[in-house]
């Protein structure tokens, strides 16, 4: 980004607009049967369709473009800078990986049971059962594979830090974890405490993942690195809590997803312990630790992280 | 090891047994609800007891012995070099968490339906399909967790070269895709060519990275990379003949899982192509291959390498 417009207005539209191009193609390219030097690496094709069927034409991207965002606002000088940008982009498209792989998974029938899914049927009942789990399967692995290229286009240790942030936020005591609590805790009262502990897990290690592994690709101060933490947590448990009020608030249309799921499964939600307008002033409240965070992070370019918190917030799909 | 021993006979199960004593506690220790450092790091109970019952008390961990075999064949000096050596043992603790999450995925109704495993009831029967598909979903991230520690115990350089294989192997052009590709093989009329394609990715990939990564914890000449990748691929394809061999001559008491079932399944298998006794000379015809990169690798030291491949071909179970 060219220095000269940061007086203009932000425009989050068209910077996500752009990221989101560049993030499409390389989900695209990496994500099927050829390696990125253009060799057959010999994966099957019917399971790269499943697996390219869960990525591909579909979800909001919410985490790539965080990654980009922490990149953009931790870079020392925004620059040209081919290596890193490399590194971040690789950042994305592994967090989405893992989130769609996560998605398939807590799709099947014996996790949510679930047939819609961003307006389309689920990778289950599209391919059968035994392809959805090998393709979520897969696609873990693709994300720690995308994250350690042969080459020295991402420096070993940014390689090593990415997948080591990568895979506690995807393990037992991150997203895995998260659902195997949510999934333990149907039918069962949570106080907001043990809700926030699971959706902590659940929906915000890879959310503040995100985060911190665009921070790692740049060159973020100690100081920035604690602020963008604070951030992370602060739009991860968000998001939670306007998911579950888009839950009672929306329709499924509008969602791409069955709506009114989490009532009709007894599920414990922020709108059943909180009530709907505890749960909107919460949103809020979470909103504003956010950019408080930014605003003392001492980093210079934060608009599209501000951009983003907000468009989580106020979200209506 | 101390270099006077080499004079001996080498005795293999009490190598294995040395080896295995340290791979059972570092799994037990790691497969926790602890980090290593003993801080609680919030996994939920009821996923981690599932992810210990599918990896700890039970397999032959085969993988694991490949790693610490290859790495005792590629130590420059045989020593008590701790960090490296704990580079090995987190690598052989990490191929086997793929493994076990394979299995427990593999068991699933939507793939085999098998309900006995190590002669023990299979983890979605004993936890749930749920818990068994988020159990393995977490093993998989703990294994690039376990490669990637934040200590510089293992170097960076060895741990993106560790995530970098584990990865590839795992994934759609290995061990995922192998078990696409058998999925699709289920009635279906298999040349050996196209079988051999199966395997070598199903359960080859694995077994051959087992011992790369093992080398890369080590200090190979590119001499000795070759030789290996070679006896890597042998060892890994003679696992599977015999294993096919096995599910017809065998009985579920030995094997300690269901015999018979490739057939029952109609599944493609090398008895079923080449008959039993040219599946028997072929096992025994991949084992020669296999003794011979060794005797050609330039290292001193394979000694244990050459007994698990022999293990492997002329094992009863």
């Amino acid at each position: 980004m060219d220095p000269r417009v940061s007086a203009l207005p932000f425009d989050l539209h068209a910077w996500s607009n752009a990221h989101l191009l560049r993030v499409e193609q390389a989900l695209s390219q990496w994500v099927s049967t050829e390696t990125p030097t253009g060799v057959d690496h010999g994966a099957p094709a019917a399971l790269v369709a499943a697996m390219r069927y869960a990525v591909l034409d579909g979800g909001k991207r919410l985490r790539p473009l965080l990654v980009m965002a922490a990149f953009e606002a931790t870079q020392a000088e925004p620059s040209e800078d081919v290596p890193t940008a490399e590194a971040a982009l690789r950042a994305a498209c592994a967090v989405e990986l893992i989130h769609a792989y996560s998605l398939v998974h807590d799709d099947m029938p014996c996790m949510d049971n679930d047939v819609l899914r961003r307006g389309k049927p689920t990778v289950h009942v599209q391919f059968g059962e035994a392809s959805a789990l090998l393709a979520g399967d897969a696609l873990q692995a693709l994300a720690f594979e995308l994250l350690t290229p042969g080459s020295e286009v991402v420096s070993e240790r940014r390689q090593a830090s990415l997948c080591r942030q990568l895979a506690r936020a995807a393990g037992s005591a991150g997203m895995a974890g998260g659902q195997a609590i949510d999934l333990a805790s149907v039918g069962h009262a949570l106080s907001e405490h043990q809700l926030r502990d699971m959706h902590r897990l659940k929906t915000g290690a890879l959310l503040q993942a995100s985060v911190m592994m665009g921070a790692t690709c740049g060159q973020p101060t100690p100081a920035a690195l604690a602020a963008l933490e604070v951030y992370g947590a602060a739009v991860g448990l968000a998001f939670q809590v306007v998911d579950d009020i888009l839950d009672v608030t929306a329709d499924s249309a509008t969602l791409g997803k069955t709506a009114g799921k989490d009532a009709d499964q007894d599920k414990p939600t922020y709108v059943s312990i909180l009530g709907l307008e505890r749960s909107q002033a919460y949103a809020q409240e979470l909103l504003a630790q956010a950019l408080g965070a930014l605003e003392g992070s001492g980093l210079a370019q934060t608009r599209a992280l501000a951009g983003l918190a907000k468009m989580v917030v106020n979200r209506s799909s």
